[in-house]
């Protein structure tokens, strides 16, 4: 129950530890096929260029950054987090003129300065962060791709965890580039970055005047792999992709918005549980409020470390510390994927009031547990 | 028994569907520990940095070149085949004044024209493939080490295709960076990228004027993760982790005499086969000729894909075609790791002998497979 990696249904455990075949082998050509085609509907979209990169959610964002951009390009990244912070230092690094847009944690971006900032630094590319992991923040996303569109420049996104978990309509949206994680609402482990790279995208990929300053991660090159041609570019993590394949079946029986419904559910149940315990989210706004990860504030006189070490050696639950700025100040409470269940809430709330209650906090006994279950009752 | 992956032993895929932790979990901090200790008796160096890099072997290539390699550095990389041209792609997109030492596919350098090379390009970095996989070739390293150090140049050497299958004595030869892959002859499946840098190395990165051009793999911050401080860096793909540990215990289970010397036997028993069915290797320096990595010539008038394609659906056997210049002009096979065994030589050599019967060429009849075993009872 911690910011990822979620936990892991049996069946995509099961499918990571059948035999390896080769990169080349048909029956793997296949699962890449079945893959790409997975991705599009979990991503809602048409793109060809859909595929897993053989990293972690770090390096999918490095790929969709250094393919988009050359050195000296302008680049806008927005700023409300730890993950918004990365991308402006993996763009910097790929040579790019960047435009920090700050906000503070838990706040998300307003359209207008987005606009003014698009009006002034006519930037190619705009890269902002979905759902901010360290913070729980959920940024709305429509009203900015129309201005980062009209200005013709390029949207890129980070969906690492609200891909699976709610609606990451890559299409609707017009996003040119965006990537996530295996290890969020996926429910695989980690190891693979879902990307998609829309047409207007490729374009801009196809026009560089200078190599991608990364091999491993160069667009062009991984298209052909995972393209018709399947020419050799790296050895696929054949067995990550096994389990990524499994992981997206299960999402995909289980149908999106059933999904999207299931963590909002529990969410609420949770929200509603640790209200009566008197613990308050850190995202002001309710509507900004990530489903999958639930950032609260530490209660007054409760001891951050202590907590989650209890929470980990009496009860085998992880959560998440604060990151930045936010360290000692919040939880990370993770309902991602298989871990968005009611026995977890119930788990969860039972464990924190006793650790609470070992540090001296005592919040009204059973209050939290009791609310929660009455929200899934009502 | 193709060019990687090879085969995965049971508990090595058993140990990969163990339930995924999280990525600061002390459990898992343990087991990044171990991981070090046991990579270093592998890498047989003392060096304080050596860790898996999450990604495959190309990976780790980009991590060693991107990390010693500032715009406008000098370096000398070693073309003999695909691998070496790769390190000179890398080495160009991350900046560096590339001059490519160019061999012929199958042939190793001479001592004597590195220093040549070294003497008239003062370069930072010398890159050199150890064991080239696209060609079957072993370079020797101990002269070349000796003229790079002498030079005062960085020793950058990839060791994907042999470490854990010969010798890659990393504080003997003073090599100052080197990469491998999970999946050759370490037996696990591929994901991860075991590196390691020397003092001398970590100084140069540390003298650094520019960042890292790669974020996900900038040595600095994963020292920080793998490192006393476990600063969050990236999640690491846990379940490879158990892989890669699993699979590196039942490489020292075994010790590492005793697996070089396994794969020594299974070299000689093959080529003395199919010596015995006039199959010539294209290395054509026995002593260096990889044995791990067995890249033979393809038989007048035998089809390429034709005898590959029946090997894989009649016998389940995959084997590598030629990469590069040496594409439909040699196979490649390997006997890496598990695959390493007298039931895989004898199976390929009854059912390669099969295979060209169907194309009308008939060696010797059992001759193969005769030779084969005559060698393992000698």
């Amino acid at each position: 129950m911690g910011p990822g990696p979620s936990d892991i249904h049996a069946s995509v455990l099961a499918a990571m530890a059948a035999p390896t075949v080769g990169h080349l082998d048909p029956y793997f050509l296949q699962i890449m096929d079945e893959l790409q085609t997975m991705l599009r509907q979990v991503f809602q979209t048409q793109n060809q260029m859909t595929m897993a990169i053989s990293g972690t959610g770090s390096a999918g964002m490095e790929c969709c950054v250094v393919n988009l951009i050359e050195p000296g390009d302008s680049m806008i990244a927005c700023q409300n987090g730890v993950f918004g912070g990365r991308i402006a230092d993996v763009a910097v690094r790929a040579g790019a003129n960047v435009t920090k847009l700050e906000r503070p944690f838990g706040e998300v971006f307003d359209p207008a300065e987005i606009a003014a900032a698009v009006d002034q630094h006519k930037p190619k590319v705009v890269g902002i962060v979905h759902a901010e992991t360290s913070t729980g923040a959920l940024q709305p996303l429509e009203e900015i791709s129309k201005i980062v569109h009209d200005a013709g420049a390029l949207l890129l996104v980070d969906c690492v965890t609200s891909l699976a978990g709610l609606p990451v309509e890559i299409d609707k949206l017009s996003i040119d580039a965006a990537y996530s994680g295996s290890q969020k609402c996926i429910g695989c482990p980690p190891g693979l970055s879902p990307v998609t790279f829309s047409t207007k995208a490729l374009e801009a990929i196809d026009a560089r005047k200078t190599k991608v300053a990364s091999w491993y991660l160069d667009i062009g090159m991984l298209r052909n792999y995972w393209g018709a041609d399947r020419a050799y570019h790296h050895t696929a993590p054949i067995n990550m992709n096994y389990a990524l394949h499994q992981a997206l079946r299960l999402v995909l029986n289980e149908g999106l918005e059933a999904r999207f419904a299931r963590h909002r559910l529990h969410h609420e149940a949770l929200k509603t549980g640790l209200a009566a315990m008197g613990i308050k989210y850190s995202v002001a706004n309710a509507d900004h409020c990530l489903p999958m990860l639930n950032s609260v504030l530490i209660p007054d006189g409760a001891d951050d470390v202590g907590v989650r070490k209890q929470l980990l050696n009496d009860f085998g639950i992880e959560i998440g510390g604060g990151l930045g700025p936010m360290k000692g100040k919040t939880w990370r409470i993770g309902l991602m994927g298989e871990a968005a269940s009611k026995a977890n809430v119930i788990l969860f709330l039972g464990a924190l009031e006793h650790c609470l209650n070992a540090q001296g906090i005592k919040p009204s006994p059973g209050a939290g547990l009791a609310a929660a279950n009455a929200r899934y009752l009502s």
